[in-house]
């Protein structure tokens, strides 16, 4: 039941120039569902990507660093390869093998450089990757590239989201128009384990070297890094940003005049789709917004919104529409600011001052409180009251769902 | 449904020469309840504490603090006051009023001075304080002030704990026979929101002035700090020793032939409380240790503990008796050891020997771990190869019940 999310319609995901994709099924955890995606990108793309920082991360993302690092030396990325069903993470050194077997099989099809792949995988960990079932589906995969595929990629990332999760956009910039179009998957996963992120968007727009990279991990910052479900960092989280500079617009620096309208459109789209991951995370009922401001620092404004956005008391009082308002309180409290001074601390409900210079406003109604959370959507405000800098967090609710999915392995 | 937790029996909770408890119901919250509490210390005794971190602490906590801080000046502390059904939390200066007159009416009671008192809160935040109602109570929690109440103790500072929770211990030691006994007040409350822990311990030893804060702290790490149901850090957190020095154990110095056998009672007395917090954890099904050893500080251990304690996707396995251990090292992975190789991490689940060298362990049979998993008291042991630094926790799983506890807060 996620929180007003609806399904992408295939003839609103724009295709982008030099950008292509085909998916098969491999059958590696289940029959009858695509489970592999292959995706292409014409020579004198870009890429740049952001992934976990999970110590115990998942072969493919270790070949996707090592990949990335080599940079152009034995050619530019061209190729990404995903498989859902299993994660190939804590499976050693057999993992890495089979992430490089993958890279290895797909360059054959494509006539590449198994260097020029990156691959991604996610599902079960602990479970030895079925390689010779995703090997067998690469061809089929790629006979199936096509510009337009964006809703069957969508579809073949899955694993326990109840809707494939995409969204596009074309805008004018002064040097031209661009698209802009990208998929994810996210937060939910049934049989396999983990919380799984994966983000990956396109554009035809072009960049200097390097701001790519700048770029990429400023819209993780604003969009995936700034969502949580249940706090748990998963092994195979990766975001990717491809550029295929087949457009008029190609942006030498952060002083072109393209550069913010561009930038702008990224975050948006990248806050769209970290936001439907939340809107479907498992077991939700409620999508929250947390926003702190007031901060003497950005990561001080990190640390609470993600103490209230992670607290299970505060997310079983969304869940239950009660303004159990204190335990906001509490995790603020808790967040690690050892000289937080909680007299001017003010923390709103929606629109309702409930907490003021750090205890209970006199004019709060609990009615009022008891409104607001009502909402399919509400949005915690606090303001920390030391300083200027501010950070927004996305998150749902913790629901009797949430345990049932998570529980319910075998089924 | 508390997790191997058997009820007290009165006549094994021994008294402790010197300390006295009485009880009385204020009707605070409830009516038909006892919920005041008042604990009184002979003159000579000592008192050592330790309380939240948490910034927004409530203000008997931070009344706790100044008197302790007065360190004797206005006479040492003799008597204790503790309230259930409000947490006098996040309610400004009037919370402080509040618990200041709350010392003064028993200074008056027991004619000592208001710093003699120390005060303590359990309950609903954000409410102020029914003042007039505690105070009413106090003349009939003194009047009823015995050694022997250590059950009616433990009743009365109960909230949402199906079960009060006390126990006692006499020991020799080579300067003679000693008493220990404590009760404590766990994690879980409906109406009101926190996971408030309390836990009182007297015994009838004597140490050195800053002997019995130090080892209060030591204490306190090693048991009500071990222990997380849900990782939200209460207000109103706190953990007393008191030693009335009525026998003729008094310990000079950590070199004192007593101090060892004195020392490893109060460890084992407080474990055994902070456990039983656990044990009846809001809807918990299953007692878990955490033990993590080869770190290279007990500060990293305690991260990786605590990663994997939190987790609420490793409690929601551990409820469904699943043995979904992929979880468990992505906690690891996540844990915050920046430079921590997974290659030399291993991992058992009981005495199954679940991951080898940072991957699935290949004699590991998905049927061991399920057999381990289906005990109602499951450790988890996770070596990081890296080191001899070694930290224990306990916590309990994630249930459908804690959810329902949690959300419905109404009734």
């Amino acid at each position: 039941m996620p929180v007003n999310l609806s399904l992408p319609q295939k003839d609103q995901l724009k295709p982008v120039k030099g950008f292509e994709m085909g998916t098969a099924e491999a059958g590696i955890k289940k029959a009858n569902r695509k489970d592999v995606l292959v995706m292409t990108l014409a020579p004198g793309s870009q890429l740049a990507g952001v992934f976990t920082l999970n110590r115990f991360c998942a072969a493919p993302v270790q070949v996707c660093r090592e990949h990335l690092a080599l940079d152009g030396a034995k050619g530019e990325i061209r190729a990404l390869v995903v498989n859902t069903g299993n994660a190939n993470a804590g499976t050693g050194e057999r993992g890495m093998r089979d992430a490089l077997a993958t890279c290895n099989a797909l360059a054959k099809e494509l006539n590449l450089n198994p260097e020029q792949i990156l691959p991604f995988s996610t599902g079960v960990i602990l479970e030895p990757l079925p390689i010779e079932k995703l090997i067998t589906a690469l061809p089929k995969a790629v006979a199936d590239l096509n510009g337009d595929h964006w809703l069957d990629a969508a579809q073949a990332i899955m694993t326990t989201d109840t809707q494939p999760k995409a969204s596009s956009v074309s805008i004018q910039t002064p040097a031209g128009p661009i698209t802009i179009t990208g998929i994810c998957k996210g937060a939910g996963m049934i049989h396999p384990n983990m919380a799984t992120m994966l983000g990956f968007i396109a554009t035809d727009a072009g960049f200097a070297p390097e701001l790519l990279s700048q770029l990429t991990q400023e819209v993780a910052d604003l969009s995936f890094n700034a969502i949580t479900i249940d706090g748990d960092t998963s092994t195979n989280d990766s975001f990717i940003i491809m550029a295929t500079g087949q457009s008029s617009v190609q942006i030498k620096s952060i002083d072109d005049p393209s550069f913010e309208v561009v930038r702008a459109a990224l975050i948006d789209l990248a806050r769209k789709l970290a936001q439907m991951i939340v809107r479907d995370g498992e077991g939700a009922t409620k999508f929250m917004t947390i926003e702190v401001l007031g901060g003497k620092t950005k990561e001080e404004c990190r640390l609470v919104a993600e103490a209230v956005a992670h607290s299970p008391l505060v997310k079983t009082a969304f869940f239950a529409s009660d303004p159990n308002l204190g335990r906001i309180l509490a995790a603020i409290g808790y967040a690690g600011i050892a000289d937080l001074d909680v007299n001017q601390v003010q923390m709103w409900l929606g629109d309702v001052w409930v907490a003021k210079n750090g205890g209970r406003n006199p004019d709060y109604q609990e009615a009022d409180g008891q409104r607001v959370m009502q909402a399919a959507e509400i949005t915690v405000k606090i303001d920390l009251g030391r300083g200027t800098a501010q950070q927004t967090m996305w998150t749902c609710d913790l629901s009797h769902d949430y345990v049932s999915i998570n529980a319910d392995y075998r089924s």
